[in-house]
């Protein structure tokens, strides 16, 4: 794996700054979070006090930091590419904030800024135009350059390594708690450095596709949905496996194998310039002609890269076509409630020859002990 | 300690209610984060899309979920409370949470709030306002009930345990990365559930308030600034002590004995009634009077509770007088650029009689090894 250099952090600025002025924006605002790792190699400690970004259309690149900051901020590997400006408790910080603005700009706001600093800087600049980022700019981090594919590649075959210990472990008499402290674990081991979720939802709480892992007892006959992911070296893994403890019933059988074959219908879709809608179109229409449609509740999958949740959205209603390098995962699911749940879902790029797997591990259905 | 029971949360939205009206709101909106596990004991998995609790000045709490986390919704202890709305992937979510306000409504939206969610709510409600609740209703959370207060003193006494532990600890040869990894290691074996920051600041990095601990190895000769903390049964702990690798110098003896005199007069100047920025005043009125006013670059202290930075803030300029339960920190620091730092912080309850330390470890300059 290549490392992130001075380079790539000053290629994304100069990026963001040619994307926003395409889209006729006077800027992009990059808050504390993944849009701020993305371009300016940087996560600050802080909570309330603002630390903001401004990438204008035209001009350089300036961060407002919290004076306490500023050496953290002057540390990073992008801090060539990017001007600091200090401002100090107890003073208005909207006010130098604003001032790295134009009062009639037109901004493409980070999704995750705190809606506290918007409303003041909507209070200092009451002509000023705000975006959501990924409303305005969605595909801003959706193609992903090579080392970039690198990564997510790297994050996934952790996750693969990962599952090939968790079949190893005894699953019948432990709670899905534990479970999810193992998943914690063995992601960490194989090299994550953050783990954000570890969904294990056995039995009826596999109905449940975000189930919060809790004191059930995982028991013999359960089906038990793995959904495991969070960031190496600074890219992300999420991957589901439904595995089955002893026998499945014939029922059990079904369901999963009409849940493999949308995944592979879905995969088989995705080509350059196909609306993203088809994915979920596709993973969709074999789980209806399956007899299960009302049970598969949410779409077909997300964007991935240095978060775990990005653009593009696999989803009905939306038209961006596919382009070669977007990452993203297809994870289609039947969800019973009462009774059991199946998800598989894999990580993807898109290339001119159609999708490739960033993770390989066995989509069959496992048996646990 | 005592459990926080469904009665609890009915309390804190009714209270919710009856402050939002008071000050003239129509209700609040509270957001994914402290806020939503305050009012609804709820902390869902969910990032990018929308979960939004509204609690009206008059009417019913309704919580707008994501359909595939109705499950974790519906199982807290606050749900007999909340009413649940769902909506599906491929709606516009702003359609249903644009329903649960007024066109022309007045609403205090939680500080971390996803600006893009509330851009989305601007979008479909042009004449209602949105104000931050930390600065329309800030004390909305400021003071704490008893059961509150000793949550946090149980947070407080793991902080105490850990810094006794890292006492023990060797210090010269070891790298900062080292050192908090023990930090957040020690938190854990103490009870934490979750660890917010490890700050280890060693010889000049000390001067960085905020310092991310790095490969630097600590010498003997350092003095090292340890700033660490997390939740606790939900409840936040934050302690800074600073610790010396051998024997002081006179001037690193110096400046301690005043961060530590300044920490003991803000201690002091805790009562009833009066306006926060006096104790910021009388921890900086010390340090400036022993010459080293321009060193002290932060605010002298930040409330805590379900979050480890909230309101009310110590800091000039912030006149909401102290009232009785208020629990926040006192933590004066010197930074001497390119040389080294020394900070002591503590946790306060206000009480009737001044203030209570909620952590304990002795105040004196430790010597490590």
């Amino acid at each position: 794996m290549q490392d992130i250099t001075a380079r790539h952090f000053a290629e994304r600025l100069e990026r963001g700054a040619r994307q926003a002025g395409a889209a006729g924006f006077d800027g992009l605002i990059i808050a504390p979070g993944p849009d701020l790792a993305y371009f300016a190699d940087y996560l600050p400690v802080t909570t309330e006090r603002i630390t903001m970004l401004v990438i204008p259309a035209d001009g350089e690149p300036t961060m407002l930091v919290p004076a306490l900051e500023h050496g953290g901020a002057a540390g990073t590997r992008a801090s060539g590419a990017i001007r600091l400006v200090d401002w100090a408790d107890g003073q208005d910080e909207y006010v130098p904030a604003a001032r790295l603005l134009r009062a009639e700009g037109r901004y493409a706001i980070s999704d995750a800024t705190w809606a506290m600093h918007l409303l003041g800087l909507q209070q200092k600049l009451p002509s000023a135009r705000f975006a959501a980022l990924s409303h305005a700019l969605p595909m801003l981090r959706a193609v992903k350059t090579g080392d970039e594919v690198d990564r997510l590649a790297a994050a996934g075959a952790a996750a693969d390594a990962t599952f090939e210990d968790v079949l190893r472990l005894p699953f019948a008499g432990r709670s899905e708690r534990q479970l999810a402290a193992e998943l914690d674990r063995l992601l960490r081991e194989h090299g994550h450095e953050q783990v954000d979720f570890t969904i294990v939802a056995s039995g009826p709480n596999g109905a449940d596709p975000h189930h919060e892992p809790g004191e059930r007892i995982v028991a013999e006959g359960d089906t038990v949905v793995l959904d495991f992911g969070g960031l190496l070296a600074g890219y992300g893994s999420d991957t589901t496996r439904t595995v089955h403890v002893g026998e499945p019933t014939d029922e059990e059988h079904e369901v999963y194998e009409v849940v493999k074959q949308a995944q592979q219908t879905a995969f088989e879709a995705v080509a350059v310039g196909v609306p993203c809608q088809e994915i979920d179109r596709a993973a969709r229409r074999v789980i209806r002609e399956a007899g299960y449609g009302e049970f598969f509740i949410h779409r077909v999958g997300h964007g991935i890269g240095v978060t775990t949740h990005e653009p593009p959205y696999l989803v009905e209603g939306e038209e961006q076509p596919i382009e070669a390098g977007m990452c993203f995962s297809i994870e289609p699911g039947i969800y019973l409630p009462g009774r059991f749940g199946v998800r598989i879902e894999d990580i993807v790029v898109a290339a001119e020859d159609g999708a490739h797997r960033l993770n390989n591990s066995s989509r069959e259905l496992h048996l646990v002990g």
